[in-house]
């Protein structure tokens, strides 16, 4: 059994994304190989990129406001408590319209964290 | 894409455990059959089923303070905020030995919630 805190855990590299920081909170490190628990912070102005995957997201908003926006562009606002799953193949991200941070947890299975 | 409240999603059967109650927040009825989302409320004296499985835990608390107990019945603290990773077949439980609701959400692969 692993037990963490947010803040002990390193910030992955997110080279070419602006704005944009992220904790791999539970995952192939900690064993967990199934399922991996990624932490996502969007600075104001953030995005996550547009984008499809053969792999689910199921997202936990933690703190701010944003907006997912789906294959058609439809924008949906999210806030914090919000629980958004996001099925494989789905085109879709999240970005953050407002003046605080907008964070997420983001759980995929291990073939998303790779 | 889905996005829910928490206060939206009916109670599950948990006939056969006091003091618990258990929401599937994201799974098989919203097209998430990989993983599964559940959030889990133990009432002060709630616990758990000391148990293992083939498949594991990825738990995140969300309210209150508890205690997970692993194979060798050592007892951890666990608090609002933190992490925990319980591996496949490792002998575990939850309870709350506080005086406010213990809250967590446990996320497990499918087959972990059929």
């Amino acid at each position: 059994m692993i037990v963490k805190k947010l803040h002990e855990v390193p910030f992955a590299d997110t080279t070419g994304y602006e704005k944009v920081s992220k904790q791999v909170v539970l995952g192939p490190e900690d064993g967990s190989k199934e399922i991996v628990l990624r932490y996502f912070t969007l600075e104001p102005g953030g995005a996550s990129p547009y984008h499809s995957h053969d792999f689910p997201h199921l997202v936990k908003v933690e703190r701010g406001s944003g907006v997912h926006q789906d294959k058609d562009k439809k924008q949906t606002p999210v806030q914090a408590g919000d629980f958004v799953f996001v099925p494989d193949n789905e085109v879709h991200n999240f970005f953050n319209v407002g003046r605080e941070p907008f964070e997420f947890i983001c759980i995929v299975p291990g073939r998303g964290e790779s």
